[in-house]
């Protein structure tokens, strides 16, 4: 076998086999493939497309390129959320607690973030004490007995996706279903929960701009995770502005505790008690959509969720207090505040804007190496939609050292004004199953 | 300005402007653009295509990475010709003869082939003391006295299409339009000849498998010339069956002095007369076809085509009486005969299969540093259309020690046979202008 033909059966739109992708998955891995060829490769794949068949068989291979968590020691049915990327999504410190107040184990093994803000991880970290490198042994009791546990990423989870996702970045092919589906899934299956909800973010904020593409992508993903007998759904959620109002790392943390209070902004808690809802409906834990939802609301409104969160915080050592006094997370510097420019209706918010305002804030990485600012973010606190009046507030931005003017400008040219009414964005828009 | 970006935007099916194909062309030449891109870039040029102006681009970028040939020096018309490569193509060592008996220059300069047969340089090389390494005083004077002269390429000529073709080669995109385009011209153009004929072979033995394809290529090619200030013209040759009889070096060389003394091949004799013939057109020796033809003829039948043959064997010191003595040639250890296994007419003769037997033999190179056998190869003693009777001599193998059984086996497969009556193939199909 050789990586020039196989490239070539691609580049004249033909199917690849199982040993064709695995040939090539695994030689790249070893070197035996040079990433000149994969490059090829992946631009023939961008451009030509593949079948099903090959999306789940490229998802296999890049699976079984590492290690695979063995999640068996859970009693009970593990569950796992994915989110393919906006600004300002803490869902899986909200859901995570709901979850498990539910009966149902949430085992989550993250890696570190790269981009605007940090990874569920580095969130955890704004937390005083809290431990984010538990022993396996700990992580398994954690779960077991509590029913939820984040640690850091230890395992050698797909590394074939990761070499080729570092050479699709450079080569113009990231922006391709099959690819995306494929690096997602090998991922998540490799994590080793039973039940799979993937929110697939839609808009400008988002990998996916149109709400086609995200379908296509999520049918992908579905099937894909169906294929290896997952349980399997996702949803279509809207990133043409910020989820909720906090983007940063440590705000986040505060607004999930906010939500899990009962308090938190409207869209995220929408979008946590939706993804909530599908997971016991795929868990047989609800019987129609009114009972799960009644069963989540329940466990806000009694604290149950809440409690949760506070258990995991001491399972991990961290400092419970924070819970009731968010001074614990330290502060940053500076509180600028960001006033309308223009009376009117807000008509757009770009997400992607406000995010690299924050990243430039420190809250997110460029590189592996580098530091995460956790008190630094924003705030925005208008929706599209709003009516503002000039002079008034309609972001927060908390600052350290770095970017404050730079920041300001950005936020105040992400919001867009319309003198005519402006529809307020639908949130959810389509579900796959 | 990032290689990335460019990807894209090709990706995109738009077309790249001057900076972006020379920031990738350079940058790719010093070692800015990876590898990884470059290929990606040529995958999602052979399957998004160019437009004729990026073509021009991209020949000139190739063209200005290296040196280029100054033929000012040289008095009177310099005339090239090329070849899209085929089996058994000896037309230079009989055309550069003739046109330099009716007053045109040809200087060629040419590499060591690659492939099944050597290059021009290594079939040189087959007549005793020849000597292919020319000071540049000797090689203009050589072409200003006696009208042409063939020595080895020491300038460095197109170096990023040399970079880009190993790539090419390994990544599945050999076989696109603008890349073969835009590599042959920039080699083309750096060579330094005012007119140039190009022969595109058309069919399974060459790398344009179609007419229509073939066409596509001419045009774009001569496209290209033109707008260099070139004058150009294309033939479209059929090359289902080799040309002449022969495939090798020193009986190559033997079939051309046959050629120039008016008893070679039909089939040879007419691609170079006619190669010929349109040059003569170009450059305005010639009022009309019936004129070109005769000039052409006449210094055929006259001996002076043939006397500037020996000329110039004389002026590189080769042994001018091979031309009345083909034994000087050497000779291979074995002369095989091949015989037909059936009666009927040869409905196909597997181009491709002979070169590659031929290479078996030891005639060509795989590597650059692989040595070529001089004496070895095939002649070919019957065309498609031909009757042949079970037994009948179809061809002779000249083999030394390497791989007589598998050439054997390889020759007797290439030839297919029909009951019913099979049509000779037509050798000119087309031209381009």
């Amino acid at each position: 076998m050789r990586a020039v033909d196989i490239i070539i059966k691609k580049k004249e739109g033909l199917a690849l086999n199982e040993q064709e992708i695995n040939f090539m998955i695994n030689g790249y891995l070893s070197g035996e493939v040079a990433d000149y060829q994969m490059s090829a490769l992946l631009m023939a794949i961008v451009l030509k497309g593949t079948t099903h068949e090959e999306e789940v068989l490229l998802t296999k291979a890049m699976l079984e390129s590492g290690d695979k968590i063995d999640l068996s020691k859970i009693d009970g049915i593990c569950v796992d959320k994915h989110s393919t990327g906006g600004v300002g999504d803490t869902t899986t410190l909200v859901i995570a607690p709901i979850l498990a107040a539910l009966g149902l184990k949430v085992a989550k093994m993250s890696g570190r973030g790269l981009g605007h803000t940090g990874g569920t991880i580095d969130k955890l970290e704004a937390i005083p004490g809290f431990n984010t490198s538990l022993s396996e042994e700990h992580f398994f009791k954690e779960v077991n007995e509590i029913g939820l546990a984040v640690t850091g990423q230890t395992a050698n989870i797909a590394p074939a996706d990761k070499k080729i996702y570092a050479l699709r970045d450079v080569t113009g092919t990231v922006e391709a279903v099959a690819l995306i589906a494929s690096s997602i899934m090998s991922k998540k299956l490799a994590s080793g929960a039973d039940v799979i909800l993937l929110d697939v973010k839609v808009g400008e904020g988002a990998f996916m701009k149109t709400l086609k593409d995200a379908k296509k992508l999520a049918r992908s993903m579905v099937d894909i995770g169906k294929s290896q007998g997952k349980k399997m759904v996702a949803l279509l959620t809207d990133m043409e502005q910020p989820l909720g109002v906090a983007v940063g790392n440590s705000i986040e943390v505060i607004e999930a505790i906010e939500t899990l209070k009962g308090k938190g902004p409207e869209d995220l808690k929408l979008l946590c008690f939706e993804i909530c809802k599908e997971i016991l409906l795929l868990t047989d834990k609800a019987k129609d959509e009114k009972e799960a939802l009644a069963l989540v609301e329940d466990s806000v409104r009694t604290g149950k969720a809440l409690k949760k969160l506070e258990l995991m915080i001491s399972a991990q050592g961290g400092n419970k207090a924070v819970i009731n006094d968010y001074s614990l997370f330290g502060k940053a510097k500076e509180l600028i505040e960001v006033k309308a420019e223009k009376s009117g209706y807000i008509k757009a918010i770009d997400a992607l804007k406000i995010g690299e305002a924050s990243g430039i804030l420190g809250a997110g990485r460029i590189k592996k190496e580098d530091s995460v600012d956790l008190v630094v973010g924003i705030d925005v606190l208008k929706k599209v939609g709003d009516y503002v009046t000039k002079g008034d507030l309609i972001a927060r931005i908390y600052a350290n050292d770095k970017g404050k003017k730079e920041t300001l400008e950005i936020i105040k040219s992400s919001f867009q004004y319309s003198k005519e009414k402006v529809k307020p964005r639908k949130l959810i828009l389509g579900k796959i199953e």
